[in-house]
C-alpha cells in the first residue's frame, strides 16, 4: 500500500484550494470557444461491423482547431437514442472504429474523441494539437505548463466540452441523455466536463487523472503524474508557475459544479492514479453546484491497480447505467 | 533482435520430426473423446448488450469433462450464420460475455471457449481441470508434462477438437463455415484445430503458441515456453522425457494435415512466441494434408512483440474473411 | 522498512478473528484422515553418504493419499531417537536424500516431508495432489481458495499433522520427543502442527508463512502471498470467499492451542512473510491453549529478508534444541 | 555485445542509399534558412565566472525561428579566436552559462545551441520549436515524422548550420577556423553540418545519432532510436513514410560531402548510438566530398556504452585539436 | 515519499548520541597524523587548458600515508586568492585535471582532493589506501568496520582535515580563507571538516553523506549505506559493533563543533543520502561550538533525488559565496 | 542463448595463449611461499553436530599470510581418510562449521579454507588480505590487477595450492588421496591447484571462474567478470596492462599440466561464468601434462545457469568419487 489505507481514504476529504478567477478563466476559455459553429464535418465510414454504423466527426474544439471523434450507433436504428461521449486515456487517441464496441453494441449512440497531439504512445489518433509555441516540455502533460494560458489542458478540456455541443447535433440524438465516460485521463475529462457543461444526464469514469494535482505530483513518479515530477526535477525553479497552472485544472476543483449522477470506479493499488486523489474528487463532487448532492457511488477494487475493475466495472456500468435511464 | 532477422526467417523452414505413432496418438484421444454425445446444456444468459444474444454453453470435451463455452450472434437473426470459434490466451477464461464483441458485431455467430483450469491469472474462467494427479508442475503448462497421455494439452486441444463438434449443433450454425480463431494459446489452439479436425473453412491465428516447441524452449525464458525451461532447470534428469511429450502437441507437426485457408499474423519482436518457431509452422502448414497446400497469408509486423498487429490486424481480419466466405 | 518498525512490532498482538465452526473444521478434517492406518511403506533408499541411512517414506495423508518422506537418522544407531518433522517452503518438494543434512548430522532422526503438487518451483518432489476440481487458480496457493472443505492448505496442514503420526511409528524413534520445523510455508507448517498435533516436544520455525492472512494479502505483493493477491487481482469479486476460507488455515489463530516450547526466526525486512504477520503470530502462540503460556523467544534479524538468520540461526536452533532435550 | 565484435565493425562500410533528390531537399531548405539576416540578438549575460565573458545570443534558425545559445570565451581576450560550435544531446538544452567551461577554459571562443523544443527531460533550454502541426508522435524525434518536410529533425539540422553562420558574425572570431562538436545527438549534428556547411576547421563527435538510421531502428529499442520503434509499434502501417522521412536526415549520407578533418569517439557496448551506425559513418565520411578523403580518427571504447570515452576521451580531443590548430 | 514529509523535515532534529570518548578519538587521531610535515610533494601538471594552472600535489594524510590530489587556479595570477578544498562522491578519485574546472574558473584556487582506496567504481584517483589488514568487507564503506580504531572513515576524514592544513602552505593561498566543499562523500568530508578543523571560512555540502548513521542504515538499501546493510545482512552479530564503530564518525555529531558559514543542499527523493539524514545534522551544526550558531542555509529540492539541485544550486553557491567572501 | 550453442561449444577448444614468462611466475610464486612451514594452528571447535569433529585450522599462505579452514571429519574415526579441499565462492567466506556437511557426511575429511579479504558479500569469513597498497579496485577481483606480482589471485591461488600442503599434515589424512573441489571460484581455484600442484587425485568443479579470461571479460557483464569489464569502463586505458595481469591467472592455461582425473559442471544459460570459458578450460585440461590426457567428464545443464546441475550434481560427484577411490 503506497497510499492510505482504506479507511483513511473513505474519510479523505481535503478541500482543494481554487485559484483566483477560476470560474473567470473557463467562462472566458468555453466563451471564446463557442463563437464558432461546433460541427465542421460527418462523413460515413466504411467498417467491416454489420450491426454497427460508423460516421467520422470533425467539430471545432479550442480556438476553432479541428478535432475527430468516431461516431458510432447500432445500424439502422433511426430513433434518437442517449449518446455515450467517451473520452480516452494518455498517449492514445480515437484509434480505429472498431476497437471500442461496448456501448454501441449494447444500444447507445457512441461518440468517441480523439486526444489532440497525443497519438504514439499507445494508440494512435488522427487529431493534430497546432500550438506549439508555449513554453513547457515536449509531453502532452508538460506542453505550455509555464501558464493557465497556455497550457495543454485548458485546450483538451474545452476539446471535451465542444464535444457535447458537437453530440447533440448529431443525427438522432436524444440532447437530453448525454452521458460521458472515460477512463484514467478519459475520466478526468469526463468528470471535468460535469463540472463545466450543462444538462449532463450521468457521468461514468475509472481511474480518474487531473484530480487533486498538487497532490498527486507528490506522491507518484509513475505515469504522466511522473512526467510532471520529472519537469519539476529538471526545471528546479518553476515549481510555483507550474503548481499555479495546475489549479486551474484540478478536477476535484471543476466537479464541485457537476449535478449528474456520477458512478465511479477505482483501484486501491494504483499508482498512476493514485487513490486518495480519486476520493478527494469524489468527496468534492458537486459540493458546490448550488444544489444537492448528486447521486454517487464509488466502486472500489482493492487487490487492483490502474487497471480497477475491467470486465466486472463495465458489467456495473451497464446495468447502472440502463437502470438510470430508464426512469427517465 | 533476440531471433532470426526477416530474410533468414522467410526461408526458416525446418522439418519438425513427428514422433512415432503421432497419428494413433490422436486418432486414439479424438476417439475416446467423441464416444459421448457432446452438447450438455445451452442456457439464455442475460447481458445489458441488446445487439447480442448470448448462451451459456456446456459441452463434453476430453474424457467427457464439462467444458463452459459462451455462444453469442446478433439479436434477432434467425438465418444460419458462420460460427467463429475463438481459443483464448494462457492464464485466461472465457471470461465475461460482454469482453469479445468484434466478432459478432461483424454479423457472425461466435462460440468463446473456457481453457479448463487457466483461470486466475490474467483472466476469470469456469471450467475445472479434474485431472490431478498426473506428475509435473502445477502449471498448465507443466501438468503431466512427464508422458504424452497424462500432459495437459492434450485435454486442450482435444476439448478445442470437440468445441467443432459442438459448435455445430448449436441454433441456426452453418455447418459448413465453421471458423476457428485464437490469439496465442488460442492461436495455436486453432492450429491444431485446423490439423485435426475435418470441414474447417478458415483459421485465424495470431502469435501462435505451441509451434515448434523443441525450439522454443531453448531460445525463450520467457512466458509459458519460459515455464517449461524453468521446469526443466529444475527437474534436470527430466529433458528427453518432456522433450518426448511435447513432440505429441507440436503444432508445427499438427498443422502438415491442414487444408482450411488460413490468416497468419506475427510480431517479429516477440519473445513470448519467437516468430522462428511461428515461420516454422507457417512453412508447414498444409504441406502433407494430402493435397495442395491451403491458401496462406502471413502478416509481418516489424516493430511489434507477442501483441503483433492488434488493431490493424483486426481490421485486416475482418476484410479477409469476409472476402473468402462471400465466394462460397 | 516497508512494514512496521521494530518496537511497534514488539507490541503488534492483534485478535485474529476465529471464524465459526473453526474448532470443528478441524476436528472433522483431522478426524476423517486419521480414519485409515498411516504408515503405508517403508523402503532403505541407497545413498552414497556413509553416516547415515535413508528410507523412502510413504504416509496416509489427507483422505490417505499417500505422501511421500525420506527418513533418515545415523548409521548403525539402534537406540530410540528424537525425531525431527522438517517440512518445506513453498515450490519446493523433499529434493533428494543429501540435501537437508544438518538434523541427523546432529544426530537426531529426520522426517522429511514432502509438499503434495508443488514440484517444479525451485525443488523437486515425488507427491502429487490428486484433488484436480475444486475450484481456484493453479498455483497452490490458490488451489481451491474459494471454500474452506477444497482449499489446498486443508489438505497440506493434514498431510503435516499426519506426518507425526507416521513418524511415531518409524523404527527407533522416541515417541515422546518429537520436533517440528521448517522455514516459510514449512514454518508455518510446523506452527500449524504445534496446534494441531498433541505432544509435540518442541517447534522449531523462520519466516513462517501462513500467520495473519488478512493482513499478509494486503500488504505485500510477492511470493505466495501475492499470488493470492493477484487472483485477487482477476477474480474481483471473490474477496469475501477467499477471506472466508484463509480464516481456517490462519496459523495465528492455530498456534493459540500450542503447548510445545517455541524457537522461532524472522527477519524485519522481510517482503515475502512480512514480520509484522510473524509477530501476530508469534503473540497468539500459546494463548488458549488452556494452560500457561509456553516458553517461546524470537530471534530478530534486523537487516535479513526472508533468508532471515540462516547459518547463525540454524547454530542457536541447534544449541536451544540440544539444551531442551537435554532437560528430558 | 548486442551489436558485431570489433573486428567485423572495422570492415562494416555499407553504401547508405541516398534518396532522390537528397541534395535538392537540404538545398532548398538551406536556402530558404538564409534568405533573412542571421543575427538577431547578442547581449552580456551576468555570470559569477571571472574567467570567462558570456553572452546570450539569438539567431534566426529554420524559418527564421529565433535559436537561441550561449557565446563564451576567456575574459578580457579581444583577439580572434578560434570558435567551438557545440551542439547539445537529446531531451537537453543549452542549460546554465557554467555547465559547459572545457573548451572556453582552454582558450576558444564557444557557442552553444540550444536544441528547440527539446527542454525538459534532461536539461534546461529557452528555445521553442514552433511547428506543432505536423503529424506524428509527441516526442522530438517523432515529431513529423511522417514526411520529410515536416520532420523535427530538418528544423534542427539547419538550425546547426545556421549557427555557423551565425559564430562567424560573433565579435572577436576567427572565421576560418570553425570547429563543430558535440555529443550523441551532438554528435550527430556536428557531423551533418560538416557535410551541408562549407569551410569547417574541424568536428569532433562523440557517440553520434542520427547515423545509418535504417539499421538504427532495427537492432536498439532504448533512447530516442527506441523511440521511434516505440512510434512504429503503434502506427504499424506508416513504417514505409518513416524510413523515407529518415533518408532525409540520415548522417551517414550527409557526412560524404564533409571535407574537414573529424576526430570520433565510440564505445563499443552502445545501446543507445549502436557502433555499427557509427562505424558506417564512419567509413562514409568525405567519401563523396569531390576530392580527397580527410583526416579522420576512430578512438574505440571496448568497455563502455553510450558515455564512451568521458574525459580520456576530452582530453585527447583538447591535444589534437590544440595540433590541427596549430598547423593553420 | 520514502522518508518524512517536508514539514516533518524541518522539525526534524533529533539528538544524535556522542560515544564516549569521541573528542579524544578525534583529539588523538588527528595529533598523531600531525606529527609529520604535511606537504609531501608539488609539481606542476601540464595540460591543455590554457587559462588555468595545475600542480599534482601530495601531502602526508593519516598515518603519513601520501594523498593526493590536484591544485589548479587562474593562469598567471600570483596574489593569495581563497582557496576551496573539494572533497569527491563515494567511488571516485581525483580523476583528470580538467574534469572540475567550476571553482578556478570563477576566479579560486582549488584543491581537489583523492579519496584513498576508492579509485574504479565511477571514477579514477591515484591514492591507495595501504591498510589493508584490519576486519570487515572489501568495499571502503565496510573496510574496518568491526572497530573505530580500523575504520576507513577515521583515515579518510583525517585526509580532509589534512587537505587544509595542506592547502595554507601550498603557493599563494590566502590561508584565512580556506572553503571546504563537495558532494555526497564530499559533502560529509566537508561537514567533518568544519567539526574538526579550525578557522574554515564557508561550507559548502550538497547531499551529504555520513549524517545520522545510525538511522541511515535502517531506511535505506542502496549507495553505501546499502553496502553497510548488506555487510550486517551477512555478519548478523556484529549490528553492535558497527554501530558503535559507526558513531565515531557522525558527520551530525562532528558539525555540533563547527563555526563556519553553512551552505547546503538537499533532494527530498534522495533515496542514497536520505533527507532526514540530513537535517539531523543540519539542525546539529554548529549547536555544540562554543559560541553562536553560525550562518547556515538549507536549499531544498522536493522533485530531486541524490543529484538535488545540481546546476541551479551550483549559481547559487557561487552567488553565495562571492558575497560572503565580499565581506572579508 | 547469449553464449554458444551446445554443438559449437563441444568444439569451442581455442588455444590460449601463455604469458612469457609463465612457469617462472608460477615457480617464483610457490616456491617463496614454500619457504615458511605450512600448519601455523589446529585447534577443536565445539559444533552441535554430534556425528562430526571439526578444527579450526590456520595455515601459512602467500608471504606466509595467516589463511583459516575448518577441518571436519567424521567423529571417532582414526584411520586416514581421503581428504576433500574445498574452496569458496567469490564474495564468500568459510562460513560457520556447519554450512558444508556433504563430503564429510560421505565419509571423507574435509578441509574447507577461507578466501582472504572477501568476507562480506555473500558469506563470513576469518582471513585478512594484509597487502593493501597494490593498486586497482577495492574489490578483490580488481586489487592489484594492474601487476602480475602485485594481483589478488596471484595470493588466492598461492594460497588454495598450500592448502594441498597443509592438508596432507593434518591428523589421519591419506596423503595419496587429496582431492580438490569448488563451485564458480572455488571451482576456479581447484583447476589451477590441478595445474600447480603435483599428487592430486581427482578434481570436482563446477561452473569454475577464471577460465579463459580474455574472452570471460569481453562477453558478460555480471558477475565478477561484470566487476573487471566495470573497472575497465572507467580506467579506460587500462586494458593492456589488464590483459596483462590476466593471463598470468588465466585457469585455461594452468590445467594444461594437470594430470588428475576431473569431473567438471556447467550450465549452458550460465551469465556469470559463460560455457564457453569452461569449455576451452575442459579441452585444455592436462594438454600439456607430459603425458596422457587425464580421465575427463564434462556434466552439462541445458537449462541451467550459474547454479548448474545442484544436487543431482552433487550426487553425480559423490558416486564417481567413491568409485574412483575405490579403485586405489
Amino acid at each position: 500500500m503506497f497510499d492510505l489505507p482504506l479507511d483513511q481514504l473513505r474519510q479523505y476529504a481535503p478541500t482543494v484550494a481554487e485559484p483566483e478567477g477560476f470560474d473567470d478563466y473557463w467562462r472566458g476559455t468555453l466563451g471564446a470557444a463557442e463563437a464558432v459553429p461546433v460541427l465542421l464535418d460527418v462523413r460515413p465510414e466504411p467498417t467491416d461491423l454489420r450491426l454497427l454504423d460508423t460516421w467520422d466527426v470533425t467539430f471545432a474544439g479550442f480556438a476553432g482547431d479541428p478535432v475527430r471523434a468516431w461516431y458510432t450507433r447500432p445500424a439502422g436504428v433511426d430513433e434518437p437514442l442517449p449518446v455515450i461521449i467517451e473520452y480516452v486515456g494518455y498517449g492514445r487517441g480515437r484509434g480505429t472504429p472498431h476497437e471500442r464496441l461496448t456501448w454501441p453494441v449494447a444500444g447507445y449512440a457512441h461518440l468517441l474523441m480523439d486526444a489532440r497531439g497525443q497519438s504514439g504512445q499507445y494508440g494512435v489518433g488522427d487529431t493534430a494539437d497546432p500550438h506549439g509555441s508555449a513554453p513547457g516540455g515536449p509531453s502532452p502533460v508538460t506542453r505550455g505548463i509555464l501558464s493557465p494560458q497556455g497550457y495543454y489542458y485548458r485546450r483538451l478540456i474545452t476539446d471535451a466540452v465542444r464535444a457535447v455541443q458537437a453530440a447533440r447535433l448529431l443525427p438522432a440524438v436524444d440532447p437530453q441523455r448525454v452521458v460521458v465516460a472515460g477512463n484514467s485521463q478519459g475520466g478526468g475529462l469526463a468528470l471535468a466536463v460535469a463540472g463545466l457543461a450543462s444538462g449532463i444526464a450521468a457521468v461514468l469514469a475509472t481511474a480518474p487523472f487531473l484530480c487533486h494535482l498538487q497532490r498527486a505530483i507528490e506522491i507518484t513518479d509513475v505515469g504522466p503524474y511522473g512526467e510532471i515530477a520529472g519537469y519539476l526535477a529538471v526545471h528546479r525553479e518553476a515549481e510555483a508557475a507550474v503548481r499555479h497552472t495546475l489549479s486551474y485544472v484540478d478536477v476535484a476543483c471543476l466537479v464541485r459544479r457537476a449535478t449528474a449522477p456520477l458512478h465511479l470506479g477505482v483501484g486501491l493499488r494504483d499508482r498512476v492514479c493514485p487513490p486518495s486523489t480519486v476520493f478527494a474528487a469524489y468527496h468534492q463532487y458537486g459540493a458546490a453546484n448550488g444544489g444537492s448532492v448528486p447521486q454517487r457511488s464509488l466502486h472500489v477494487y482493492p487487490f487492483n491497480g490502474h487497471e480497477h475493475g475491467e470486465a466486472v466495472h463495465v458489467r456495473r456500468q451497464l446495468r447502472w447505467l440502463a437502470d438510470l435511464l430508464a426512469d427517465r
